[in-house]
Protein backbone atom coordinates (compact mmCIF):
# COMPACT_ATOMS: atom_id res chain seq x y z
CA UNK A 1 0.00 0.00 0.00
CA UNK A 2 0.99 3.47 -1.13
CA UNK A 3 0.05 6.81 -0.93
CA UNK A 4 1.22 9.38 -3.47
CA UNK A 5 0.99 13.24 -3.28
CA UNK A 6 1.48 15.41 -6.18
CA UNK A 7 0.27 18.94 -7.54
CA UNK A 8 -1.40 20.24 -10.73
CA UNK A 9 2.28 22.18 -11.87
CA UNK A 10 2.12 25.83 -13.10
CA UNK A 11 -1.90 25.57 -12.83
CA UNK A 12 -3.36 28.99 -13.93
CA UNK A 13 -4.48 31.81 -11.74
CA UNK A 14 -8.16 31.58 -11.41
CA UNK A 15 -9.69 35.03 -11.94
CA UNK A 16 -13.18 36.14 -10.40
CA UNK A 17 -16.20 34.56 -12.71
CA UNK A 18 -13.42 31.98 -14.31
CA UNK A 19 -14.98 28.78 -15.28
CA UNK A 20 -12.92 26.59 -12.97
CA UNK A 21 -14.03 23.39 -14.03
CA UNK A 22 -13.29 23.55 -17.50
CA UNK A 23 -9.65 24.97 -16.64
CA UNK A 24 -9.03 22.91 -13.95
CA UNK A 25 -10.14 19.55 -17.03
CA UNK A 26 -7.47 20.81 -18.88
CA UNK A 27 -4.83 20.57 -16.15
CA UNK A 28 -5.69 17.10 -14.90
CA UNK A 29 -5.50 15.84 -18.79
CA UNK A 30 -2.03 16.48 -18.73
CA UNK A 31 -1.72 13.94 -15.36
CA UNK A 32 -2.69 10.55 -16.09
CA UNK A 33 -6.21 10.02 -13.48
CA UNK A 34 -7.20 6.78 -12.19
CA UNK A 35 -9.64 5.90 -10.61
CA UNK A 36 -10.16 6.87 -6.52
CA UNK A 37 -7.66 9.54 -6.75
CA UNK A 38 -8.78 12.55 -4.54
CA UNK A 39 -8.06 16.14 -5.91
CA UNK A 40 -7.71 18.41 -3.00
CA UNK A 41 -8.76 22.56 -4.26
CA UNK A 42 -7.09 25.27 -2.40
CA UNK A 43 -10.76 27.04 -1.58
CA UNK A 44 -9.29 30.23 -2.69
CA UNK A 45 -9.53 29.67 -6.30
CA UNK A 46 -13.07 27.98 -6.10
CA UNK A 47 -13.86 31.05 -4.17
CA UNK A 48 -12.38 33.60 -6.95
CA UNK A 49 -14.58 31.38 -9.45
CA UNK A 50 -17.81 32.10 -7.62
CA UNK A 51 -17.19 35.81 -6.99
CA UNK A 52 -16.52 35.57 -3.58
CA UNK A 53 -14.80 38.16 -3.93
CA UNK A 54 -15.40 41.11 -1.79
CA UNK A 55 -14.55 44.39 -3.15
CA UNK A 56 -13.56 46.60 0.29
CA UNK A 57 -14.13 50.31 -1.17
CA UNK A 58 -17.79 49.14 -1.86
CA UNK A 59 -18.25 48.08 1.87
CA UNK A 60 -19.66 50.12 4.46
CA UNK A 61 -18.79 48.80 8.22
CA UNK A 62 -21.47 48.66 10.66
CA UNK A 63 -20.77 50.60 14.18
CA UNK A 64 -19.98 47.55 15.76
CA UNK A 65 -17.28 45.99 12.99
CA UNK A 66 -15.87 49.86 13.97
CA UNK A 67 -15.57 48.93 17.12
CA UNK A 68 -13.85 45.73 16.71
CA UNK A 69 -11.16 47.17 13.71
CA UNK A 70 -10.25 49.71 16.68
CA UNK A 71 -9.94 47.19 18.96
CA UNK A 72 -7.80 44.94 16.84
CA UNK A 73 -6.34 47.49 14.89
CA UNK A 74 -7.45 46.26 11.17
CA UNK A 75 -9.56 47.63 8.69
CA UNK A 76 -13.33 47.82 9.79
CA UNK A 77 -14.32 46.87 6.37
CA UNK A 78 -12.85 43.36 6.38
CA UNK A 79 -14.75 42.92 9.40
CA UNK A 80 -17.90 43.97 8.73
CA UNK A 81 -16.99 41.18 5.43
CA UNK A 82 -16.18 38.76 8.03
CA UNK A 83 -19.20 39.24 10.48
CA UNK A 84 -21.64 39.47 7.29
CA UNK A 85 -20.15 35.27 6.90
CA UNK A 86 -20.97 34.90 10.32
CA UNK A 87 -23.42 32.72 12.30
CA UNK A 88 -21.92 32.84 16.14
CA UNK A 89 -18.58 34.95 17.49
CA UNK A 90 -17.03 32.07 19.32
CA UNK A 91 -14.27 34.35 20.89
CA UNK A 92 -13.23 37.98 20.49
CA UNK A 93 -10.32 39.48 22.36
CA UNK A 94 -8.28 42.07 21.18
CA UNK A 95 -6.17 39.60 19.10
CA UNK A 96 -8.68 37.63 17.58
CA UNK A 97 -11.89 37.26 15.89
CA UNK A 98 -12.84 33.27 15.69
CA UNK A 99 -16.67 32.36 14.22
CA UNK A 100 -18.85 29.90 13.37
CA UNK A 101 -19.29 30.41 9.95
CA UNK A 102 -23.00 30.76 7.90
CA UNK A 103 -21.92 27.14 7.31
CA UNK A 104 -20.93 26.09 10.89
CA UNK A 105 -16.92 25.94 10.87
CA UNK A 106 -15.40 27.45 13.78
CA UNK A 107 -12.13 29.35 12.26
CA UNK A 108 -10.70 32.82 12.35
CA UNK A 109 -12.57 35.47 10.47
CA UNK A 110 -14.50 33.20 8.80
CA UNK A 111 -12.13 32.39 6.54
CA UNK A 112 -12.08 35.57 5.06
CA UNK A 113 -8.67 36.33 3.76
CA UNK A 114 -6.45 38.96 2.15
CA UNK A 115 -3.91 36.24 0.67
CA UNK A 116 -3.87 35.97 -2.98
CA UNK A 117 -6.52 38.39 -3.66
CA UNK A 118 -5.44 40.92 -6.05
CA UNK A 119 -5.89 44.66 -4.63
CA UNK A 120 -8.31 45.68 -1.84
CA UNK A 121 -10.40 43.01 -1.77
CA UNK A 122 -10.70 39.99 0.45
CA UNK A 123 -12.28 36.22 -0.65
CA UNK A 124 -14.87 34.10 1.48
CA UNK A 125 -15.30 30.96 1.27
CA UNK A 126 -17.63 29.44 -1.31
CA UNK A 127 -21.45 29.36 -0.30
CA UNK A 128 -21.89 25.91 -0.33
CA UNK A 129 -18.56 24.34 -0.48
CA UNK A 130 -19.99 20.67 -0.56
CA UNK A 131 -21.73 21.38 -3.89
CA UNK A 132 -19.10 23.43 -5.06
CA UNK A 133 -17.21 19.81 -5.11
CA UNK A 134 -19.77 17.97 -6.29
CA UNK A 135 -20.17 19.73 -9.28
CA UNK A 136 -16.51 19.83 -9.64
CA UNK A 137 -16.45 16.21 -9.44
CA UNK A 138 -19.57 15.61 -11.81
CA UNK A 139 -17.46 17.53 -14.76
CA UNK A 140 -14.52 15.42 -13.78
CA UNK A 141 -16.27 12.32 -13.94
CA UNK A 142 -18.68 13.38 -17.08
CA UNK A 143 -15.11 14.56 -18.82
CA UNK A 144 -12.43 12.42 -18.12
CA UNK A 145 -14.44 8.66 -17.42
CA UNK A 146 -12.60 8.70 -13.95
CA UNK A 147 -13.70 7.64 -10.23
CA UNK A 148 -12.43 10.78 -8.58
CA UNK A 149 -13.18 12.50 -5.07
CA UNK A 150 -13.14 16.48 -4.25
CA UNK A 151 -12.36 17.94 -1.55
CA UNK A 152 -12.09 21.79 -0.72
CA UNK A 153 -9.66 23.09 1.80
CA UNK A 154 -8.37 25.96 3.76
CA UNK A 155 -5.98 26.61 6.05
CA UNK A 156 -7.10 26.80 9.91
CA UNK A 157 -5.22 27.26 12.78
CA UNK A 158 -6.37 24.90 16.05
CA UNK A 159 -6.98 25.17 19.38
CA UNK A 160 -4.26 23.59 22.00
CA UNK A 161 -1.68 23.05 19.08
CA UNK A 162 0.27 25.50 18.00
CA UNK A 163 0.34 25.98 13.41
CA UNK A 164 -1.69 25.61 10.93
CA UNK A 165 -2.82 22.74 9.32
CA UNK A 166 -5.35 22.22 6.00
CA UNK A 167 -8.66 20.89 6.70
CA UNK A 168 -11.73 20.16 4.37
CA UNK A 169 -14.50 22.25 3.91
CA UNK A 170 -16.45 20.50 1.25
CA UNK A 171 -16.29 17.19 0.22
CA UNK A 172 -18.02 15.14 -3.08
CA UNK A 173 -17.37 11.49 -3.37
CA UNK A 174 -15.63 10.66 0.22
CA UNK A 175 -16.81 9.96 3.44
CA UNK A 176 -14.87 12.67 5.61
CA UNK A 177 -14.67 10.51 8.88
CA UNK A 178 -13.89 6.70 8.50
CA UNK A 179 -16.15 4.60 11.59
CA UNK A 180 -13.79 2.10 13.12
CA UNK A 181 -16.37 0.88 15.46
CA UNK A 182 -16.20 -2.54 15.97
CA UNK A 183 -12.75 -3.51 14.36
CA UNK A 184 -10.39 -5.11 17.16
CA UNK A 185 -6.61 -4.39 17.42
CA UNK A 186 -4.19 -7.11 18.00
CA UNK A 187 -5.30 -8.32 20.59
CA UNK A 188 -9.07 -8.44 19.87
CA UNK A 189 -9.88 -5.58 22.26
CA UNK A 190 -12.51 -2.94 20.24
CA UNK A 191 -10.48 -0.06 19.03
CA UNK A 192 -10.78 3.20 21.13
CA UNK A 193 -10.18 5.29 18.66
CA UNK A 194 -13.12 4.67 16.18
CA UNK A 195 -14.29 8.38 14.29
CA UNK A 196 -10.72 9.01 12.02
CA UNK A 197 -11.09 12.44 10.47
CA UNK A 198 -9.78 10.34 7.21
CA UNK A 199 -10.77 14.66 4.70
CA UNK A 200 -8.74 15.95 6.98
CA UNK A 201 -5.83 13.75 7.18
CA UNK A 202 -5.90 14.32 3.24
CA UNK A 203 -6.23 17.59 3.29
CA UNK A 204 -2.84 17.66 5.98
CA UNK A 205 -0.92 15.55 4.01
CA UNK A 206 -1.84 17.55 0.78
CA UNK A 207 -0.50 20.66 2.32
CA UNK A 208 2.71 19.02 2.31
CA UNK A 209 3.19 19.68 -1.36
CA UNK A 210 0.61 22.78 -1.07
CA UNK A 211 2.46 25.93 -1.62
CA UNK A 212 1.00 29.22 0.39
CA UNK A 213 3.18 31.37 -1.11
CA UNK A 214 4.02 32.92 -4.54
CA UNK A 215 4.53 29.47 -6.19
CA UNK A 216 1.20 28.42 -5.32
CA UNK A 217 0.15 24.68 -6.49
CA UNK A 218 -3.74 25.18 -5.87
CA UNK A 219 -4.54 21.70 -6.80
CA UNK A 220 -3.33 18.68 -5.25
CA UNK A 221 -3.45 14.63 -6.46
CA UNK A 222 -3.86 12.29 -3.57
CA UNK A 223 -3.54 8.76 -4.82
CA UNK A 224 -3.96 5.49 -3.19
CA UNK A 225 -6.07 6.58 -0.29
CA UNK A 226 -8.52 3.64 1.00
CA UNK A 227 -12.05 5.15 1.54
CA UNK A 228 -15.47 4.92 1.86
CA UNK A 229 -17.89 7.04 -1.11
CA UNK A 230 -21.47 8.74 0.59
CA UNK A 231 -23.59 11.66 0.02
CA UNK A 232 -21.96 13.11 3.61
CA UNK A 233 -21.00 16.60 4.15
CA UNK A 234 -17.52 18.13 5.34
CA UNK A 235 -19.89 19.81 7.92
CA UNK A 236 -20.18 16.48 9.81
CA UNK A 237 -16.72 17.22 10.53
CA UNK A 238 -17.83 20.19 12.56
CA UNK A 239 -18.33 18.88 16.32
CA UNK A 240 -21.77 18.89 18.11
CA UNK A 241 -21.71 22.00 20.15
CA UNK A 242 -23.42 20.32 23.21
CA UNK A 243 -21.09 17.80 23.44
CA UNK A 244 -17.73 19.73 22.45
CA UNK A 245 -16.48 20.93 25.86
CA UNK A 246 -14.12 23.09 24.18
CA UNK A 247 -16.43 25.18 22.50
CA UNK B 1 7.59 17.29 -6.54
CA UNK B 2 5.89 14.36 -4.82
CA UNK B 3 5.34 13.07 -1.58
CA UNK B 4 5.29 8.75 -1.05
CA UNK B 5 4.08 7.51 1.95
CA UNK B 6 3.80 3.80 2.68
CA UNK B 7 4.31 1.66 5.95
CA UNK B 8 7.08 -1.42 6.96
CA UNK B 9 5.10 -4.46 5.92
CA UNK B 10 4.88 -7.01 8.71
CA UNK B 11 6.60 -4.88 10.75
CA UNK B 12 7.19 -7.60 14.21
CA UNK B 13 4.63 -7.13 16.99
CA UNK B 14 6.69 -5.44 19.57
CA UNK B 15 6.85 -6.62 23.31
CA UNK B 16 7.99 -5.14 26.89
CA UNK B 17 11.48 -4.45 26.32
CA UNK B 18 12.62 -5.01 22.83
CA UNK B 19 15.25 -3.41 21.54
CA UNK B 20 13.18 -1.19 19.26
CA UNK B 21 15.99 0.43 17.14
CA UNK B 22 17.78 -2.95 16.47
CA UNK B 23 14.21 -4.34 15.27
CA UNK B 24 13.65 -1.16 13.15
CA UNK B 25 16.58 -0.73 11.54
CA UNK B 26 16.46 -4.57 10.72
CA UNK B 27 12.84 -3.74 9.00
CA UNK B 28 14.57 -0.85 7.21
CA UNK B 29 17.29 -2.13 5.73
CA UNK B 30 14.30 -3.91 3.55
CA UNK B 31 13.75 -1.01 1.91
CA UNK B 32 15.96 1.43 0.14
CA UNK B 33 15.70 4.51 2.61
CA UNK B 34 17.16 7.41 1.08
CA UNK B 35 18.22 10.85 3.08
CA UNK B 36 15.28 13.70 3.86
CA UNK B 37 12.67 10.14 4.64
CA UNK B 38 11.01 10.70 7.72
CA UNK B 39 9.90 7.79 9.52
CA UNK B 40 6.43 8.12 11.29
CA UNK B 41 6.19 5.52 14.52
CA UNK B 42 3.29 5.20 16.19
CA UNK B 43 3.90 5.75 19.74
CA UNK B 44 2.32 2.52 21.29
CA UNK B 45 5.43 0.50 20.10
CA UNK B 46 8.30 3.15 21.38
CA UNK B 47 6.44 3.03 24.90
CA UNK B 48 6.46 -0.72 24.94
CA UNK B 49 9.83 -0.97 24.13
CA UNK B 50 10.49 1.45 26.76
CA UNK B 51 8.44 -0.53 29.38
CA UNK B 52 5.68 1.96 29.79
CA UNK B 53 3.04 -0.53 29.94
CA UNK B 54 1.06 -0.61 33.78
CA UNK B 55 -0.21 -3.75 34.69
CA UNK B 56 -3.67 -2.61 36.47
CA UNK B 57 -3.75 -5.57 38.94
CA UNK B 58 -1.01 -3.83 40.38
CA UNK B 59 -2.37 -0.03 40.72
CA UNK B 60 -4.22 1.17 43.74
CA UNK B 61 -6.99 3.95 42.97
CA UNK B 62 -7.17 6.75 45.02
CA UNK B 63 -10.12 7.91 45.88
CA UNK B 64 -10.28 10.22 43.54
CA UNK B 65 -9.92 8.00 40.96
CA UNK B 66 -12.56 5.53 42.44
CA UNK B 67 -14.88 8.91 42.03
CA UNK B 68 -13.90 9.69 38.61
CA UNK B 69 -14.18 6.14 37.55
CA UNK B 70 -18.01 5.75 39.41
CA UNK B 71 -18.64 9.14 37.54
CA UNK B 72 -17.74 7.87 34.10
CA UNK B 73 -18.29 3.95 34.61
CA UNK B 74 -14.51 3.48 33.64
CA UNK B 75 -12.08 1.02 35.51
CA UNK B 76 -10.43 3.39 38.34
CA UNK B 77 -7.22 1.86 38.24
CA UNK B 78 -6.76 3.19 34.44
CA UNK B 79 -7.90 6.33 35.84
CA UNK B 80 -5.56 6.56 38.30
CA UNK B 81 -2.35 5.91 35.75
CA UNK B 82 -3.77 8.78 33.75
CA UNK B 83 -3.66 10.94 36.83
CA UNK B 84 -0.32 10.27 37.61
CA UNK B 85 0.86 10.40 33.85
CA UNK B 86 -1.02 13.86 34.57
CA UNK B 87 0.30 17.69 35.30
CA UNK B 88 -3.35 19.18 35.18
CA UNK B 89 -6.92 18.09 34.62
CA UNK B 90 -8.30 20.59 31.61
CA UNK B 91 -11.92 19.35 31.05
CA UNK B 92 -13.73 16.77 32.70
CA UNK B 93 -17.61 15.54 33.09
CA UNK B 94 -19.09 12.33 33.04
CA UNK B 95 -18.16 11.54 29.32
CA UNK B 96 -14.49 12.79 28.84
CA UNK B 97 -10.93 13.62 31.02
CA UNK B 98 -8.86 15.78 29.37
CA UNK B 99 -5.90 16.50 31.07
CA UNK B 100 -1.90 17.77 30.06
CA UNK B 101 0.10 15.31 30.15
CA UNK B 102 3.27 15.59 32.30
CA UNK B 103 5.00 16.57 28.75
CA UNK B 104 2.36 19.45 28.21
CA UNK B 105 -0.06 18.02 25.67
CA UNK B 106 -3.57 18.43 25.74
CA UNK B 107 -5.15 14.93 25.26
CA UNK B 108 -7.80 12.75 26.37
CA UNK B 109 -6.92 10.41 29.32
CA UNK B 110 -3.54 11.77 29.54
CA UNK B 111 -2.44 9.29 26.13
CA UNK B 112 -2.84 6.07 28.15
CA UNK B 113 -4.30 3.68 25.35
CA UNK B 114 -5.65 0.30 26.07
CA UNK B 115 -5.91 -0.80 22.50
CA UNK B 116 -2.66 -3.12 21.66
CA UNK B 117 -1.51 -4.00 24.75
CA UNK B 118 -2.00 -7.61 26.07
CA UNK B 119 -4.10 -8.37 29.22
CA UNK B 120 -5.25 -6.42 31.44
CA UNK B 121 -2.87 -3.68 30.99
CA UNK B 122 -2.45 0.25 29.27
CA UNK B 123 0.25 1.97 27.81
CA UNK B 124 1.21 5.53 28.71
CA UNK B 125 3.35 7.75 26.02
CA UNK B 126 7.06 7.85 25.95
CA UNK B 127 8.54 9.80 29.35
CA UNK B 128 10.42 12.32 26.88
CA UNK B 129 9.44 11.11 23.46
CA UNK B 130 11.80 14.00 22.01
CA UNK B 131 14.59 11.93 23.46
CA UNK B 132 12.96 8.57 21.48
CA UNK B 133 13.03 10.07 18.52
CA UNK B 134 16.68 11.50 18.77
CA UNK B 135 18.06 7.75 20.11
CA UNK B 136 15.85 6.48 17.15
CA UNK B 137 17.06 8.45 14.63
CA UNK B 138 20.98 8.62 15.70
CA UNK B 139 20.70 4.98 15.73
CA UNK B 140 19.52 5.02 11.86
CA UNK B 141 22.11 7.19 10.73
CA UNK B 142 24.77 5.62 12.46
CA UNK B 143 23.83 1.81 11.33
CA UNK B 144 22.48 2.65 8.00
CA UNK B 145 23.89 6.12 7.32
CA UNK B 146 20.81 8.06 6.20
CA UNK B 147 20.08 11.35 7.32
CA UNK B 148 16.42 11.02 8.18
CA UNK B 149 14.03 12.46 10.42
CA UNK B 150 12.00 10.59 13.25
CA UNK B 151 8.54 11.70 14.57
CA UNK B 152 6.99 9.75 17.35
CA UNK B 153 3.22 10.07 16.83
CA UNK B 154 -0.11 9.25 18.90
CA UNK B 155 -4.05 9.63 17.46
CA UNK B 156 -5.33 12.49 19.22
CA UNK B 157 -8.87 13.92 18.95
CA UNK B 158 -9.81 17.72 18.79
CA UNK B 159 -11.56 20.40 19.48
CA UNK B 160 -13.92 22.02 17.45
CA UNK B 161 -13.91 18.91 14.49
CA UNK B 162 -15.07 15.26 14.92
CA UNK B 163 -12.94 12.71 14.29
CA UNK B 164 -9.26 11.71 15.11
CA UNK B 165 -6.41 12.80 13.59
CA UNK B 166 -2.45 12.10 14.07
CA UNK B 167 -0.44 14.22 15.82
CA UNK B 168 3.83 14.61 16.68
CA UNK B 169 4.13 14.02 20.48
CA UNK B 170 8.10 13.19 19.89
CA UNK B 171 10.68 14.79 17.21
CA UNK B 172 14.34 14.34 15.66
CA UNK B 173 15.68 16.26 12.93
CA UNK B 174 12.32 18.17 11.90
CA UNK B 175 11.07 21.06 12.91
CA UNK B 176 7.66 21.19 13.58
CA UNK B 177 6.73 24.19 12.99
CA UNK B 178 7.60 25.98 9.26
CA UNK B 179 7.92 29.40 9.56
CA UNK B 180 6.80 31.45 6.37
CA UNK B 181 6.37 34.56 8.15
CA UNK B 182 8.30 36.79 5.72
CA UNK B 183 6.90 35.41 2.83
CA UNK B 184 4.81 36.82 0.25
CA UNK B 185 1.43 35.52 -1.74
CA UNK B 186 1.17 35.56 -5.85
CA UNK B 187 0.23 39.74 -5.33
CA UNK B 188 3.26 40.59 -3.22
CA UNK B 189 1.17 40.69 0.26
CA UNK B 190 2.52 39.18 3.28
CA UNK B 191 1.06 35.61 3.97
CA UNK B 192 -1.25 35.51 6.97
CA UNK B 193 -1.14 32.14 7.90
CA UNK B 194 2.63 31.45 8.40
CA UNK B 195 3.50 28.75 11.24
CA UNK B 196 2.49 25.86 9.36
CA UNK B 197 2.25 22.60 11.72
CA UNK B 198 4.67 20.45 9.52
CA UNK B 199 5.38 17.50 11.66
CA UNK B 200 1.62 17.17 12.20
CA UNK B 201 0.86 17.05 8.63
CA UNK B 202 3.22 14.77 7.91
CA UNK B 203 1.46 12.23 11.11
CA UNK B 204 -1.57 13.04 9.62
CA UNK B 205 -0.40 11.97 6.17
CA UNK B 206 1.33 9.14 7.81
CA UNK B 207 -2.66 7.89 8.98
CA UNK B 208 -3.62 7.10 5.74
CA UNK B 209 -1.49 4.51 6.00
CA UNK B 210 -1.33 3.22 9.71
CA UNK B 211 -3.53 0.62 10.37
CA UNK B 212 -5.40 0.80 13.61
CA UNK B 213 -6.65 -2.44 13.90
CA UNK B 214 -5.34 -6.11 14.09
CA UNK B 215 -3.31 -5.52 10.36
CA UNK B 216 -1.30 -2.90 12.62
CA UNK B 217 1.32 -1.10 10.37
CA UNK B 218 3.37 0.73 13.14
CA UNK B 219 6.04 2.43 11.52
CA UNK B 220 5.46 4.47 7.86
CA UNK B 221 7.94 5.91 5.85
CA UNK B 222 7.07 9.54 4.38
CA UNK B 223 9.03 10.59 1.75
CA UNK B 224 9.80 13.38 -0.32
CA UNK B 225 8.65 16.44 2.19
CA UNK B 226 10.54 19.70 1.86
CA UNK B 227 11.54 20.61 6.08
CA UNK B 228 14.23 22.11 7.77
CA UNK B 229 16.32 20.35 10.47
CA UNK B 230 16.18 21.95 14.12
CA UNK B 231 16.66 20.56 17.80
CA UNK B 232 13.57 21.82 18.06
CA UNK B 233 10.50 19.61 20.20
CA UNK B 234 7.41 18.62 19.53
CA UNK B 235 6.52 20.44 22.51
CA UNK B 236 6.70 23.37 20.57
CA UNK B 237 3.69 22.15 19.07
CA UNK B 238 1.61 22.96 22.38
CA UNK B 239 0.21 26.11 22.31
CA UNK B 240 0.81 28.84 24.78
CA UNK B 241 -1.63 28.80 27.43
CA UNK B 242 -1.89 32.08 27.88
CA UNK B 243 -2.86 32.92 24.04
CA UNK B 244 -4.89 29.78 23.64
CA UNK B 245 -8.73 31.36 23.80
CA UNK B 246 -10.25 27.60 23.70
CA UNK B 247 -7.56 26.54 26.84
Amino acid sequence: MQVTIFPLQDFPIINPGDDLESILIDELRKVDMIDGDIIVIAHTIVSKAENKVFDLSKIKPSSFALHIGDLQDKDPRKIEVILRESQEIIRMNERVLITATKHGFICANSGIDKSNAPGETVISLPDDPDLSARRIRDRIISSLGKSVAVIISDTFGRPLRTGTVNVAIGVAGINPIEDFRGRKDLFGYELQSTLVARADEVTAAAGLVMGQADEGTPVIIVRGVEYSQTDASATDLNRDRQTDVFR
